[in-house]
């Protein structure tokens, strides 16, 4: 039972780093990467998006390179990759089409959940400590979008950011929720999930319903 | 009518963050990246400098994502790029050869003048925080080439500065007059304007006579 | 004849900061960039993962942007492979096989050398300043890699820390020799020098022997 604040936004980095680490450990997966290649994007999609954020607010070393339970996590979450990228490759040498379609939708979900996550955290962190409101928004969208970005930029991708889907607004969505929040006092447990989930369903509604913000037409990213 | 150091700091980061952000959107534009996609370009690219700047410095959170000047400033800037958006891309479906030309040459001029005023305006806020002479010229010119790299290397582009033209020199060359002025207690607003020009007209004759270093002759510069 | 851990750390930085502006310098060649393009990639290479290292220990400005000692290794480093330049120009114009081939071998064993000196040099420089153990091995490991990782993103590849060879791990593994031999007490210069020179050794062993973290049989590392 997570009572305190602090207790609680452990909890949200533990869950946005494990989901963003397995992200970015799949990608590496599918970019046939080596194992450690494999562990290295794991970890820096895990702990970018915080590492950026604790840059930003000043608080160095950042705890994603000095906290053992962040470590502890993307290690986790790299073994789990290595663990299933054997049965990847496998499955996807024998059905193409899963490469593209199966894991890049795992990839988006996982994606999601690390995206909402981050931006409640990163926009916690940042009202902890002080930070001016709207700095705290951009933090949290920062934290959210930073990870995702890096495991992007790393293999040659334009990264989801900048694609079609709604991606950031749901995010610098939540971190203002968390500011309004925090300056009414009713940052509360409750809101804090309730944010966290709403996020998540924005952006899964996004991924579902190919809910783009409109756009004319065009032949595709990278013409 | 601005006389404070201050006051001009602030409206040189102004001018700055509007070109390179609109720079950075046209740049979405051209690579077809949907409205929000252009807008992070615009921002990022706006706010990328500036951003860079102040971890260096230790100034956090960045000014870029606390002070409302520069965040309305980059909102409009992206909101300017997405209203002529249609309009590029009708008139780039008519006439092809407008696309890499005219949207280039736009994106150059505007990025011209963000270099000229951030290098000035990066190597100020060193020089005011008391950061040593040989920081305050690399600061300037990392504040300068900051959001232009970042714009590039987020579309998949080698940035230009590690391109043919003359870039950083004349953006380093800036933010080493202003030290050297700063020395000599000279840094008046007349040697900070006529410092920005310097930068601007040394990088548009580059653009126009295509005079760059010299080089051996190549053929491409991604083999 | 260096004795005190300040002028061990400072030969270290300077034997790291050489070899890695020179690996830069030479992707820069390979990937014909012109002469300023070339110094501006052998810069930021060479500086690069000791910047990030002091961003995320709260040492700014970094010393790779203010120490005279960095700025000029980094410029001479430069002017060397400016130097080179048309002769490897020529060279691989005559002898195709050798852009790819030989300044590639030039490149890793360069690169190995910064990476073991800068394993060692931030894990070094994290523990002088207090951080915990786990982020001081982590700092050396990004200070190690981070300088290669931006070169290889700059340039359009997949960063060689991601790709098939022992690359993180002898970094990691010399940084937490580092940490170890602190807590024990024992961190002799002469402890120091073999890290740096078991971190090379292991590095250019794999690169000699290709030998690999095992992968499953695969088609290239970007399809």
């Amino acid at each position: 039972m997570l009572t305190g604040p602090d207790d609680l936004r452990v909890a949200l980095d533990v869950i946005g780093i494990f989901a963003f680490a397995v992200s970015g450990g799949l990608v590496g997966v599918r970019a046939r990467l080596d194992l450690f290649g494999v562990a290295v994007l794991a970890w820096l999609t895990g702990l970018g998006g915080g590492v950026v954020r604790d840059v930003f607010l000043g608080d160095v070393p950042p705890v994603g390179i000095s906290d053992p339970r962040s470590i502890i996590t993307v290690l986790v979450a790299g073994l789990v990759v290595v663990g299933v990228r054997p049965w990847i490759l496998d499955l996807t040498r024998r059905n193409p089409d899963l490469r593209l379609g199966g894991i890049g939708s795992a990839v988006r979900h996982l994606d999601a959940v690390g995206l909402a996550v981050f931006a409640v955290a990163g926009a916690l962190k940042a009202v902890a400590l002080g930070a001016p409101p709207l700095a705290c928004v951009f933090v949290g969208g920062i934290t959210a979008v930073g990870g995702g970005a890096i495991r992007d930029v790393l293999v040659g991708q334009v990264p989801e950011v900048l694609r079609r889907e709604v991606y950031a607004v749901p995010a610098v969505l939540g971190a203002a929720l968390v500011v309004v929040a925090d300056q009414l006092g009713m940052l509360t447990t409750a809101v804090i999930w309730s944010t966290v989930v709403l996020v998540f369903v924005i952006r899964v509604a996004a991924i579902h319903l190919d809910l783009n913000i409109p756009t004319a037409p065009q032949q595709g990213a990278r013409p």
